[in-house]
């Protein structure tokens, strides 16, 4: 790899594709220096899967360099390399949920989230690794094995779009799609040191699922810095007729500037989302993120909505929702029980078993909760939590059993500090938030009122420039040990 | 009452407030115009429940002369005698959902919507009759009885708004705030021959029931014609952060000009929105109504969006909400089945038994009905068929057992056309069609893309214009024989 190609890799989004809408790169030596990129370090972390081969990406690069010689205007992600999540539609690629029954099982046209990102100039070349059709927070599966952290690759990379944020973290692609029940945008950035945020529900249009009932489920960005999160979800946003939650506003409100004047910010701090287990070094980073803050003039208090019952209507949602999935599983794969991992299993299983009564009232609590939240953010703009409650775990552990000695009873259990969260059906960024003393990354998450994805954003990049977290790059990136904390 | 008093009630809501506020009527004045007509026809009707002595009236209209002439401006309601529904709380009266055991439930606070309103200007003065919990489209309650049609009293005003209906129609009111989950809004309006939208869902900020869940509820705005309902829509419309679903567009855009070019719209008429039972005559004022747009200049076809299963998911999301309401009634009139209407009972009963899987499935069904229609509204501006698939029937029938010999199983399947329309969450619109022979209103339903209320309320008006069907006045206001169909 040239010095060039090197340092391509690591400019951000917005600049790559300014410089190619400019003319002054192409899209092919971008790709080229990708490709290098992923041949060197996919091996180590198993970020992206069904790649394409590099003659055809470099094809589709090449299309469009000469599309723009012709003087064709190319839009906001022009040239940048792209894979997609493995849950979402890729035309030509198969779409496996991680699930070796759909290996084979190629999609004949793109999601609507994939068209408009390929509509803004991205170039698909391959899928993310996830967990077995997106469920927890460790990106395992039978059919592709694991991603591995890029700060320490005997731990996780998170989930479920573990594969995206490893990518991003290693310097093979500049954006990323995720998408998020339970913090699946925000527990992988968390674990790499990388930016996701989860959109307010209706931002990002879905096309999968159902319609209103629940829906804890979104599509959203990934990116290595606050910019380029916003960038990918300019493209990603706006209006969709056939999503009944869809928002109106235009999602080229979020491809221009983030400056905001710190000192006209409001922000609430809670290390532990009021009373969740969160190890002490994750705990002290967020609470030093509220210093951080103040010190840049905003008012800030420790204070955290309450959240009661919070878990109990994310888990009969959710349970909704698998249910759906074992129908169509049942239809699909009449042995997926002998198929699919045991987690998976009983969580489908409970799902298969809800009932109506359990539906409505998980429906009236979370009204309730909404309502109650809605008067918090009256008070604050924003609300500083872990956006992970443990450091990134040795990838064998498949779940985090125990925090501070307080065991945890399901798969999901560790991940409260973000399933509380999604309830509110708010906006929420994970940033880098500095790093334990062994080098693993911390994410802090910043959650603004239902929304005011706008309002995430900018607090999120003034904490990263005043920061720089996500300027520390992997050491299986360079090759030499962890940084240390600071 | 003077001459000058019989013509004050009859002025659109527009042009009383406007005359309010410029100080060449005082509220005072149309208070007592108001209650004039009320004492003369409400006994007639009984539209208006838990009517404030006229000094209460009075008081609360000449504190607003005087704040005017103090220099406050007033709002677009300023001055306007309101009766709110009497599902919604208005601070100091009983919200009694015509249900005995609530007969002295004095509301606290006003609901939200009410609260709007007022701050609008309007000034309420009782309530509107409903039938029990506002289930089924005849308003009648062993509480205060029922509300009878102005065109004919011995039969039904329609519901359940059925009160807020009759109170415009004998100009008792120039304004009325509804509520519609399986045509609510529309029924009324279309028996009593006056105007009645069916907002979008998060159009009108919800606060009762739940957040999310198959919401097939909203309040909405009625008046004697299409400008005042759009006036009423601005005030009462807007965000609401406690509302989940609510839209952020500004109510101030329904309070202008609703004039458009009828060269442009694009219309699809289907007489009996695909093969409903309609009678005769209720359907070719319908299918008259496509001849005066195709006059007006605008395209129109036979064209209806494909339906199948709305019924269904009607069905099964209405009774998650009556289950919703069955568990409020254990807990506070433990003996309500002794007390409730049989078809409240059945009904309730129904929702209690409801199971997840056909919640999930009314869902998932529900969410393909607005994708399929989503591509209807592509194609067409707006649809046009019945409000109501018969002409007011006698009010002792309690509902319509058969239509065209097809016999009806329960008491909402005659609402079918109104109900099948609520799944799509779009905006609908009740607009006079004209009368049968023997002359009884017929209601024009007008349904536009959901979030285009604009669009719904501009091809409503341009209706009107054209045909002035809502000009002809009830026979019990004149004391003359009803009027002959055109």
């Amino acid at each position: 790899m040239t010095a060039v190609q090197a340092g391509l890799i690591w400019q951000s989004a917005r600049q790559l594709s300014q410089a190619i809408r400019a003319g002054t790169l192409s899209a092919a030596e971008l790709m080229t220096a990708a490709y290098d990129q992923i041949e060197r370090l996919n091996p180590k972390v198993n970020a992206i899967v069904n790649l394409l081969p590099r003659k055809e990406a470099l094809a589709a690069a090449w299309a469009q360099d000469q599309a723009r010689a012709r003087g064709e205007r190319g839009g906001p992600l022009s040239g940048l390399p792209l894979a997609v999540k493995d849950l979402e539609d890729a035309e030509g690629l198969p779409t496996t949920f991680g699930f070796r029954p759909f290996a084979g099982a190629v999609a004949k046209a793109d999601g609507e989230v994939t068209a408009r990102m390929r509509q803004a100039g991205a170039i698909v070349i391959g899928k993310t690794n996830v967990p077995e059709f997106g469920l927890g927070s460790n990106t395992f599966n039978a059919l592709f094995g694991a991603t591995r952290n890029p700060y320490d690759p005997k731990r996780t990379a998170g989930g479920s779009s573990g594969g995206a944020a490893a990518a991003l973290a290693t310097g093979m692609l500049a954006i990323a799609d995720g998408s998020d029940m339970g913090g699946s945008l925000r527990n992988p950035a968390a674990f790499c040191n990388v930016v996701g945020l989860r959109p307010s529900i209706g931002r990002v249009p879905e096309q999968r699922a159902f319609g209103w009932l629940g829906r804890l489920s979104t599509l959203g960005p990934m990116a290595r810095n606050v910019d380029d999160v916003a960038l990918l979800l300019s493209a990603q946003s706006g209006y969709c007729a056939t999503d009944p939650l869809s928002r109106m506003e235009l999602g080229a409100a979020f491809g221009g500037s983030l400056d905001c004047d710190p000192r006209s910010l409001r922000i609430a701090v809670s290390g532990d989302l009021g009373g969740l287990p969160v190890q002490p070094e994750v705990r002290e980073r967020i609470e030093q993120a509220g210093a951080v803050f103040a010190d840049l003039g905003a008012e800030v208090e420790e204070a955290c909505p309450n959240l009661d019952g919070a878990m109990a209507v994310f888990q009969a949602q959710r349970a909704a929702g698998l249910a759906v999935l074992g129908k169509q599983l049942e239809r699909q794969v009449p042995d997926w029980r002998q198929q699919a991992k045991d987690a998976a299993v009983w969580n489908i299983d409970k799902g298969l078993s809800l009932t109506a009564d359990e539906l409505i009232e998980a429906e009236l609590e979370r009204t309730q909760i909404y309502r109650r939240t809605a008067r918090f953010f009256e008070r604050y703009d924003a609300l500083l939590c872990p956006a992970a409650q443990v450091a990134p775990f040795p990838i064998g552990e498949e779940w985090v059993r125990e925090i501070n000695g307080q065991p945890m009873r399901t798969y999901i259990d560790w991940m409260a500090v973000c399933c509380a969260i999604t309830v509110l059906a708010a906006p929420a960024l994970s940033v880098p938030g500095g790093f334990t003393a062994d080098g693993l990354p911390v994410g802090l998450q910043i959650v603004a009122a239902p929304g005011q994805d706008l309002k995430a954003l900018q607090t999120g990049r003034l904490f990263e420039q005043a920061t720089g977290h996500g300027r520390i790059r992997p050491p299986i990136v360079e090759e030499r040990p962890a940084p240390q904390a600071e």
